[in-house]
């Protein structure tokens, strides 16, 4: 009789769940290692395309040079030793050089731990980003390096939440990350509904009905998360639409969690930062925003440089008080530091080569072809759903993803009751086994009731993998019509 | 009025300890900072010497040739289009050219998300390294690859603990991540002593009390936590030790939590890993232990290879049944991945050079002089406390720390109340401001009670410091006497 069970361990984190890696993907990485073992021939395909999960590298975007390079340098300082030969023969630019010396200066080695908050210099250097963002400067002492958003999200809400009738508003649809983890910490979801019809975009009336259904069910709500660009929407939200949550934050006094992982992920209008918004409104309003709290999180694993793998990212704390602060560091110190080759390539992100420096030309190369391409593809997914019967999507604005509405004949819809699934899961499921393509049922995310949603990355590259969908859907639609 | 306030937060957090980075660590780094800005001439030292941690490369340890020289061709793929001049310029051997291209052949990017348990290959290897060394074979698929051990352990009891009801037995003096994280989780820490005059051995004597007396008291007690070696005590248990460990665990249905992370760092006797004794005593004892659960955790941090800034390490769950095994995938899912370039880090130690290929002649002499190092070290160290007055130190056994218990002056003991402090803490505040060692009083770390310790580690260089802290001493125990 072992002695944990499904029945005795941590039911929270039973409870929680978390779509984007669940069964779908297990039985993608099956079908995944089919192949690579040869043993696939009753398989309808002959590879596998992970559009679960935004995951760059992995669907073959390329490194961008100038961050690897120094990287390299990090890893092995050696090569330093060998300066012409890095020049001439392997081509390193001279600021490749000179940025990896000034990075090993401040870290020393990447193989020790850093400050439980990250490099100092390199805290100095995100201040430095997010003032040429803002306009506004910003305090080092505000910044923590994490592992990740992901890991930057799980020690906020650490911090913030505080049991059962801790609430925190959501939007639905959401990243599962959020409702995952206020389930392994037994705090309560409050969520609010994107409205689909405005392109996602926040609604203001949404927002009030739930935080006002919550605070009456004696939940006391504590911070709204945004998600801006949206994950799984695209949507990029307007000026207006974060006015209106940070007005309606100060009016609560509610802390608000800006998830802005996609900011560099944006192809209609312009990303707007809550950080820049918010300090805008505390100068046209003096005063009424002054006891504001507000997280930002940003990360190395999405925009152009993709680098999920190295797990690097930050927030920042605006109006925090220090006893609180003393408590996240304290937090983030139980697990010592973020990696520290991450903490560098997140330097590089947030100070990139200047032009007239000898790697910006190439670099600039390689971050306008990533951004072309990924438009290029997600405008070619965008085509190929207006052309599948039963499919609505918006235009793609931004992030890594589609989220289109699929409307599924009565018949698909029962023979998923009969496997007791919804019936985008169904869809989802069936999908794979046809195409090999992976994808995530809106119920991952959340929707309205009576709806039905898929998440899907235009990552992937070619266009055979789009012609593929289209022609399972035109025979799934058939079979189910 | 700010949202979050001390008051409101989550209070299992607040009340959680951690001394390895607490005030006296913040206070050394304002000190550091003091120094690095040139603005010291009222410190009576000119370096701030970090014995709080065990952080090898930070206190000048050298990273291994062969596994930078892997990881420098990991990121930037591209220097491998240049073999020649990496051979013949760079002095890369044939085998870190090959080792690089295998992994690549694995993970595909090391900018790319891994699955979410580890790159398969990579547990294979883990599985080959457990299997080669303890005689008996491992399936990767109980292998998990994590961001360090700290990760591993954090996963572990966020699936183990239930609530306040659930008791997890640690050991006392233990690594305050255990009773850090059981706050945090709101779990029964359950103290057991280990015995200070056999060497810090474990004492089943012990173990059975604190376990009986938590059982009457209404709490679950589930799981047992060993550090082997220990931390912060650097002892190495006995086979006899970690067998009677086991034969309770058996007994009493105890998941064990083995902490294995320092068991390349043994400078007495051998290392006597949980899962080489299990399956010993299951060939032995047919049935007996058939039902036990046993984690081992270990990591890239420590050992000769000190790499911790790199966050990479792994656990083996053995006996665990599948339904909750699913669940600590789910868990780990939600953070999705362990740093990639860690991950493939953990590769290089579990499965290094051997001898005949072109790197072990280096590699072997390189850890060879790293292990001569840290035991001369801890030599030199224990020495100076033999001549310390008030100082009682074991001879070192293992792992990067001496723990020595230390007599104060009643004179002391009082002043140390006077300021609201222990009067360990109140010791290794004077030896910060006198010299600029930072350690780590007993306290943190639990101890009987009467006694009083501090944690140091031996990686520091030179003798200088180890000077100063006799000189420091000397004048301390006068000024209380």
């Amino acid at each position: 009789m072992p002695r944990l069970t499904i029945d005795n361990i941590n039911q929270h984190v039973v409870r929680a769940k978390y779509a984007v890696r669940g069964e779908l993907a297990v039985k993608s990485e099956a079908y995944r290692a089919k192949i690579r073992q040869g043993n696939a021939s009753d398989l309808p395909f002959d590879q596998v395309i992970s559009s679960n999960i935004g995951n760059p590298q992995q669907l073959g975007q390329k490194p961008i040079t100038f961050y690897r390079q120094v990287l390299s340098l990090l890893e092995n300082p050696k090569l330093l030793e060998h300066e012409d030969a890095l020049k001439n023969i392997m081509g390193y630019p001279s600021d490749v050089v000179e940025r990896a010396q000034w990075l090993l200066k401040q870290v020393g080695s990447v193989g020790a731990y850093s400050a439980s908050a990250g490099v100092p210099a390199i805290k100095e250097s995100v201040a430095k980003f997010l003032e040429r963002r803002d306009g506004y400067v910003a305090d080092p002492a505000n910044i923590y390096l994490s592992a990740g958003a992901s890991s930057a999200v799980n020690i906020l809400l650490h911090i913030a939440c505080a049991g059962p009738k801790t609430g925190i508003l959501v939007p639905i649809p959401q990243y599962p990350l959020y409702t995952a983890l206020l389930s392994v910490l037994d705090a309560t979801c409050v969520p609010y509904y994107l409205n689909e019809d405005a392109n996602w975009g926040t609604s203001l009336a949404q927002i009030k009905e739930a935080y006002e259904k919550a605070k009456q069910s004696g939940i006391e709500v504590r911070a709204i998360v945004v998600i801006n660009p949206g994950n799984p929407t695209g949507a990029s939200l307007s000026d207006s639409d974060v006015r209106s949550v940070l007005e309606f934050a100060a009016q609560e006094e509610l802390v608000v969690l800006a998830d802005e992982v996609y900011q560099a992920n944006v192809f209609i209008g312009a990303f707007h930062s809550f950080r820049k918004v918010l300090y805008d409104l505390q100068k046209e309003k003096p005063g009424r925003f002054d006891g504001i709290q507000l997280a930002s999180v940003h990360s190395i694993s999405k925009g152009l440089i993709g680098e999920c793998g190295h797990r690097g990212g930050y927030f920042e704390l605006i109006g925090f008080d220090a006893q609180v602060m003393e408590q996240v560091y304290k937090y983030v110190s139980i697990t010592l530091c973020a990696p520290v080759i991450g903490q560098c390539l997140l330097e590089l992100m947030v100070n990139p080569p200047q032009p007239g420096s000898p790697s910006y030309e190439l670099f600039q190369g390689e971050n306008d072809a990533i951004f072309a391409e990924l438009k290029r593809r997600a405008t070619a997914l965008y085509e190929a759903f207006k052309d599948m019967e039963g499919v609505e999507c918006g235009e793609p604005q931004g992030s890594m993803y589609l989220f289109p509405t699929i409307h599924l004949p009565t018949k698909a819809v029962e023979a998923a009751q009969k496997e007791g699934r919804e019936g985008d899961e169904f869809y989802c499921h069936r999908l794979l086994d046809a195409t090999g393509v992976c994808i995530v049922p809106g119920s991952g995310f959340g929707q309205v009731e009576g709806t039905l949603h898929f998440r899907i990355t235009f990552l992937a590259p070619g266009t055979e993998w789009i012609d593929s969908v289209k022609s399972f859907h035109a025979k799934f639609m058939d079979e189910f019509r």
